[in-house]
């Protein structure tokens, strides 16, 4: 590297104010939405204003500019030298699904926050803009919306979402809890935009890692290359015929678990194929079940319910793999005298980061000698609502052990302090560039 | 076939007033037995004694002799001339699951009570004894305790199954049930015999065909050639580890649904590989699901359950397969670093029929020229009980549409007579010889 490139990095060097500041905001924010198993901070619930609260009073301390959008979305700014300049923003969600841990989605906005809470205690001002976005309503569990908070944003959740998807554990409507919490929900189903792309320099969101793969490459950080779309079949079925188990012979028995069983072993072949080729691919039946209702030991199975989901960086693949189950679901029907119906699915599209942000990520890893790895996200993001308005978007990873959404989610300030170094270093190069 | 033995069968012939009779009993069991989708009639409940009381006054108008155990089991006789001899003995069971069929089980009874109608009707008296059993408590929707009335019969029931097996509509033991029903559980307790081996001369047990194979191949009659004794794996279970299903590689899951569905393929491949050596098998799993309370399409899945019923007429297959079964267990689980834990499974072992029993009702049927081809049953029968007594058992099937246990139950009465002419012309033989 450059000496140049190191000077500019400087405010990457001695955060340990900072990373003091991260361990008491996430010790805040798990004692206060403790629940029974874990940490529950429902979208639009107490345990999320409480998290929202928690950034507006440390932006108050930092003396940021604070606004709050229709939604209830936060943003918390660093005022540039030169306002007219599109900003430079981060962030992410602080919701977390009911007993989960305490790192998924708190860990972008506390990143943020320490940047921002690094230039102010620097003394340094930055050019453009630097917006920390506390978003809201990101996790499935409380709303079938997917990035609720941040396709508000952007004027694009539709009002059937907005009067249709209902909290499990209250039956209201996101309507009616985002009105509730003091929002304006009706200004968000007229499609007013809350963020205009144009004004958005580039959105960096650092989040935990979802896989094991920083865990078992003994790495504490990951850029991300992509996030991997979807392809989602929540209602696939197979009909065949109930008959008894002992006197129904092999030949014409339309047995739905032996066909649900090659279905998905096919599947597995194909992944594998697949993967082997270099295709960026996962595949799962979640899942996969007889009729409690009506199956019994002694019964030749006459009905099953499965799920997929299956996720690449690439969406021709995924397009291409849904046309292959296709056939696959059709030539195992006829052999097997049962009709396997994988019944519609929902695309969401890969998230493309962009390279040269991507690339100035790797760049800012090196120069700070923190060890990393480039690696796909496997989970989606608020950053591909970001991507998708064409806003330059780039994601970095930290080391967590256990997965997400659970109790167990086990990320060390160190290894967050590494990611928190590198987005510091990269937001500062960007800064600094004409 | 010799001018003497179709004399011999003179019985068989001219049914008209006994089809008839059958058609009126059944019509009757049907319009007493009804329920919201089929007809009802619970072990020791009311339906099962409004059968035993129709066939009690049948047996009182036809002048037998009359006798009710302390299983409430009931017997009705026609006295042979020679007391002295073992009896002849035919029937089945005359509970049905809930909202079955008409057919399962009265079927069987029906038709010796047609028999003796027959031989009384003729003014005919047999050599020995011939009694038609109506047995107790066959069907296992009721009490978890296969052949209960059967076994009871032979002071097999067990003190424990009493006790603890209930009946899941009313909470109540099969001991309480038996009490309150009129009859004398603890003598059954006590393993008191109700019937001596060395006092009957054989079993035949006429019922209809669970399966479909009689429809398929357009014959009214089958000769069953061995009852299929079964392994029933009532636990099956893996476990693996639930995971983010967008961000766990495919190397480091632990996919239960994945394991299963290999397991029950590869049971398939060996089934098909049995079957096409010539071996006698069925398999079925068929209860198998992920669990619903935490399985969700976007988790890798760490739990499935799934049962198993794997029938053949030879037992040490069965036997054989339990071992190939739990090799294949340890080979996946150790490859897919998942536990797939078989758990216990029961033996239920095959009902052997006499192969000279067998031989007599294959040439009735041919001297009667009545379609018919010789099969296994698939189903466990009381018959099997009469047959690990050592008694020489034999089975008649009648065709019978959309399987049992259900209430499209489809036995047409002249397939019925057919059988019935099939049994009685093999009772008179065996009456007439030395």
């Amino acid at each position: 590297m450059s000496a140049e490139t190191i000077s500019v990095s400087s405010l990457a060097q001695g955060i340990e104010a900072e990373e003091a500041l991260a361990a008491q905001l996430f010790d805040t924010l798990r004692d206060r939405s403790r629940s029974t198993l874990g940490v529950t901070r429902a979208s639009f619930g107490e345990g999320e204003q409480m998290a929202h609260d928690l950034m507006s009073e440390l932006g108050d301390r930092l003396g940021l500019e604070k606004r709050v959008d229709a939604a209830g979305n936060l943003y918390l700014t660093l005022p540039g030298r030169d306002r007219s300049l599109p900003a430079i923003m981060t962030g992410s969600h602080m919701d977390t699904v009911p007993d989960g841990g305490n790192f998924d989605g708190a860990a972008g906005v506390v990143a943020g926050m320490c940047m921002l809470a690094r230039w102010v205690r620097a003394g340094r001002s930055p050019v453009r803009d630097i917006t920390v976005m506390a978003v809201r309503a990101e996790e499935l569990s409380w709303f079938p919306a997917p990035y609720a908070g941040s396709r508000a944003a952007f004027g694009l959740l539709q009002a059937n979402e907005l009067d249709e998807c209902t909290r499990p554990d209250t039956g209201r409507t996101l309507f009616d809890h985002m009105q509730a919490a003091g929002f304006a929900p009706e200004r968000v189903r007229a499609g007013e935009k809350q963020l205009d792309p144009q004004r958005i320099h580039c959105f960096l969101e650092l989040h935990i890692e979802q896989g094991p793969l920083l865990v078992q490459e003994k790495l504490p950080v990951g850029i991300v290359t992509g996030i991997r779309g979807n392809l989602r079949y929540k209602h696939c079925r197979i009909l065949g015929q109930y008959a008894h188990a002992g006197a129904e012979p092999r030949r014409s028995r339309r047995d739905v678990v032996m066909a649900g069983a090659e279905f998905v072993q096919r599947l597995e072949a194909l992944w594998i194929d697949l993967e082997e080729q270099g295709k960026d691919l996962v595949c799962t039946a979640g899942q996969f079940f007889t009729d409690a209702k009506v199956h019994t030991m002694t019964k030749v199975p006459g009905e099953l319910r499965f799920t997929m989901d299956i996720r690449s960086q690439d969406n021709s693949l995924l397009l291409e793999i849904d046309r292959r189950l296709r056939g696959l679901a059709q030539e195992i029907s006829a052999r097997r005298n049962v009709l396997i119906d994988l019944g519609d699915y929902t695309n969401a599209r890969p998230g493309l980061i962009d390279t040269a942000l991507h690339e100035r990520l790797l760049s800012c890893a090196e120069s700070l000698e923190i060890p990393h790895v480039a690696m796909a996200s496997g989970a989606g993001h608020d950053s591909a609502v970001f991507s998708q308005q064409g806003i330059p978007t780039a994601m970095v990873f930290v080391r967590n052990e256990h997965g997400s959404h659970n109790p167990d989610e086990a990320m060390e300030i160190a290894d967050f302090t590494q990611g928190l170094r590198v987005l510091i270093a990269a937001v500062e190069e960007i800064d600094g560039q004409p």
